[in-house]
């Protein structure tokens, strides 16, 4: 069974709806017969690299919310990312592009290192002093190497703006697709749907109905005289 | 709709069989809706990049057939392709490891030219005369150059054993799961599986028959209480 996850580095709900699922994952009796993928999703696609914001200044010209406001959310956001054990900076963060996050993080697929990567940009996003948005690059290289990526490959990519970008894109196209307009969006086997960091309760249900409904693939041919396999080629019948 | 297209471009049927998928999907009215991804698959996986054999040698010793028969049977394997309006050389090709040709289908996937590239792999394995395998490096950074792909990269690639090694070995598992023991084998939507190089009328019912039972997501939960979207992210409500 397959689970697509899109989010974005930069969405507080993500980071929580992380460890929501994975809670229930670690507890469905199937886990090691799921497949988790990680899926490109901006919540700021427009965003210039070097155009970076305190977030509660972005909170409150994006949304037209006072800066009181948007920090009582970051406290509000602080105690539910704590009641998942997860640490929260509710003050003095800064917010940026996560394009070439969202790049670093599909090199990472290809060498099975992105759940590690995207949980150390998490914390680097939400927990840590240092911003992950100033002197990003240095920073990015520095966790893609702590989730076990090669330095040379991960400086390559980030010098090239162009590396993933397409995987990228082609990720926010099929969120639209599929009807996403908010993150986290999770998708299971391509049948079923859940918005949003629910509680682990309801990840455990979906995981459950999906892994009910999962069907094997129906042969429509089976008829495989054109063919080759690993004692050879059919020879031609017609 | 997505198909995955399993082969090997070491497999006569694959080059064959893409020929009458395609064929298929051009008259296909949603042709414009449907996604293809081709996936990896080596015949021969165990073999080394300096073993290179001709190909009459290999299917007489590998599978025990006279090279009179192995003869005839590519003499056979070029008229199918003539009838698809391909080239195939029946005589002088040569035999070796198709997996950095994997490795580098998977870099183009990444900038959206794995079809092209495939396309090219596949002429130069059957059609021409410079044989893919001999100075294989030099003669596949020309291919992924040709396919619109930079040749720094392609280089890099081909460098590093490494590089998307995972991506290929993780198509096989797939495979293996799937239940394909032979390619090619295609896949609709993870529904439908099609084996072999079948000719393009029953692509077009496989097309038609999973495009008319395609589904939109099930959404299991759609209270997006605690989710961000473009318009911001929700205040936590517990």
């Amino acid at each position: 069974m397959r689970v697509e996850i899109w989010s974005d580095i930069a969405c507080p709900w993500c980071y929580v709806g992380k460890a929501r699922f994975e809670k229930a994952l670690a507890a469905f009796p199937h886990r090691d017969d799921v497949e988790v993928v990680h899926r490109s999703f901006e919540l700021d696609p427009g965003r210039a690299k070097d155009d970076i914001q305190p977030v509660l200044t972005m909170l409150s010209k994006k949304y037209g919310m006072s800066e009181a406001q948007a920090q009582a959310g970051e406290h509000n956001l602080r105690a539910q990312a704590g009641a998942e054990g997860l640490d929260y900076r509710a003050e003095g963060r800064d917010h940026g592009s996560t394009f070439d996050m969202h790049r670093l993080l599909h090199l990472a697929k290809e060498h099975g290192r992105q759940s590690e990567l995207l949980q150390l940009m998490y914390r680097a996003n939400f927990a840590e002093e240092r911003s992950v948005y100033a002197d990003a690059d240095e920073f990015l290289i520095e966790l893609a190497v702590e989730a076990g990526l090669d330095e040379g490959t991960a400086r390559q990519v980030l010098a090239d703006p162009a590396a993933y970008a397409d995987a990228v894109r082609e990720d926010e196209r099929e969120a639209a697709e599929l009807g996403a307009n908010g993150v986290p969006f999770f998708v299971l086997d391509r049948k079923y749907g859940v918005s949003g960091a629910q509680p682990a309760e309801v990840f455990e249900r979906a995981l459950t109905q999906a892994w009910g409904e999962r069907s094997p693939l129906q042969v429509i041919q089976e008829d495989t005289a054109e063919a080759c396999g690993t004692d050879g080629c059919a020879v031609p019948s017609r």
